[in-house]
């Protein structure tokens, strides 16, 4: 069943599969689809090519097995979806938010309300995210990671929750993405082992490795990164 | 109002909007969408998926304000676009060049003839790039940036333009990109600070952290980046 | 001429150019593309947005030449084509392999079976990738790079295949990708650069510049990569 609201405009070459509710002042422009379970609020903007409510799945070569029902997949007031996203079954994003061109967000994310998470960004599963916080371009989200309010992970960031890099048969029952508390700085190129939590309102500089936790209002640098300085 | 050209092909399918100019021997492939202001020069051939002349908007999660009114976007003769690629408007893309799949380009940029300007490459707003130039897949090109002509941006290069990592409220007015002059090249995986300036003819190595300006016909290595040669 | 079968459930909006053959059991999603000369095995699934079996094309700005006609395109039983991903002519993928969201892999790939290929993943022209390997999210596999089995190539690697960055006129004839043998992990963020071998089941820690062969069986970190230890 669909539930669209007439006070929307939704292009005719949408794809609204069943199981879509669509609210009041949304704009669904041209190409876009929306599988079961997708919840569109007020005031949202999706644009042309966007693919939301996407199930996972798995041809064999995966380790992670799926289920076969679609999850609640809930876009909420004003946000903006770019051109070329793809957010996966499960994820809420809150009010507000914009995903950038070419984004791709796994399922059961919860993402937060003003954030912005910029262009092909890519976002693995179950992670949280909170408000007023930007990701921004070609930057990678590990699964399972927890970022703060009013962060900055700037681009080309990565991040890994694996420390066995697949090598380990039990790791998918341990896995550990990183931790970065409110207000803090992750710096353009920088790589975060699995785990490590960057502190309170710390700094990780470019290209910065960072290999083990950051105490709050610290400045680290380097390959591994030290502690350079308070911020 | 449109001007079509019928010496061009154009896919039943593509979306061109109001006050689009397509000229001749233009081919336009399956779901492509062209907003309002797009001009496609003669010879330009447009793959399937690209969006072409969109408005950059704001759920007011970003600190710039965007006008409401589209500008003039515009792909001269002979370029290729990239399937999925997304341009936005008041860009300007001279003759002959490429853009590839899954790019994103902001809005006001001035990219060049003969350029290359590779898979999921995401180049913010405001950007000029010269003439013979080519950016690999998967760099990032910050706002602001200035490049010259006949460089060589390798794959996975970030560039950057705000010292503060936007923890500055004025910072959005002192943003400074890097300027790379002619000749340059900068290997994979560099990482460019803001406002650094790479002079002419130089070489930064691959995983380079640039930190200060390099001086013309220059190697620079390392994290941080430090002369290591005349090129 | 097309072979469709009866079996499979293809989208109205999919779009299959001429001399497509589609076997049994497949999916295809909708605004999909099929160039010509394109195979889709029995039981494979291509979900929205993906272009498949397009031609490479020069407007004048790249150094190689291509053909003008189609290769063979050929996607093997069940795998999996995510939203947005681009696969040009001449490549084929072995069976229950993944490929990614927005990925885009060059012609004349050899990708394996049960293979992951993760989102904002770009392959480059003439690659070979062995069987039971992933390589994760925006990662760059450079032209001519052979992967072996098993291996692991982690978030935001890149590599390459131009010593000269592309000064010398004649890199084109002499081009070198890296080669991973069987078991080998490659960390977050590492960059190889062009022509090295890293040895059976060897260890590249993450954000490492990989600058001559690593030997089999041995763990390498920094920049440059040294030997720190044995697997």
């Amino acid at each position: 069943m669909k539930q669209i609201s007439n006070n929307s405009i939704i292009s005719s070459t949408a794809i609204l599969h069943d199981d879509v509710i669509v609210e009041d002042n949304v704009v669904i422009h041209d190409f876009v689809v929306l599988y079961p379970g997708t919840i569109i609020r007020n005031g949202t903007e999706i644009y042309d090519h966007v693919v939301i409510g996407k199930k996972p799945t798995s041809p064999g070569s995966t380790a992670k097995q799926y289920s076969k029902e679609y999850d609640l997949t809930e876009i909420m007031e004003n946000c903006i979806i770019c051109p070329g996203a793809v957010i996966y079954t499960g994820t809420i994003i809150k009010n507000n938010t914009l995903i950038g061109d070419n984004c791709s967000i796994r399922e059961k994310c919860n993402i937060g309300a003003y954030d912005i998470i910029s262009r092909n960004v890519t976002v693995n599963y179950e992670t949280v995210i909170g408000d007023h916080t930007r990701v921004m371009d070609n930057a990678h989200i590990t699964g399972n990671m927890i970022i703060g309010n009013h962060c900055f992970i700037s681009v080309m960031v990565s991040s890994t929750n694996d420390n066995s890099m697949a090598r380990d048969e039990l790791a998918a029952t341990k896995l550990a993405g990183p931790i970065v508390e409110d207000y803090a700085t992750i710096g353009a190129g920088a790589t975060l082992l699995p785990g490590v939590r960057i502190g309170f309102n710390s700094i990780v500089g470019a290209s910065a490795l960072v290999t083990k936790d950051v105490p709050p209002n610290k400045v680290v640098m380097g390959v591994p990164a030290k502690v350079v300085r308070d911020v």
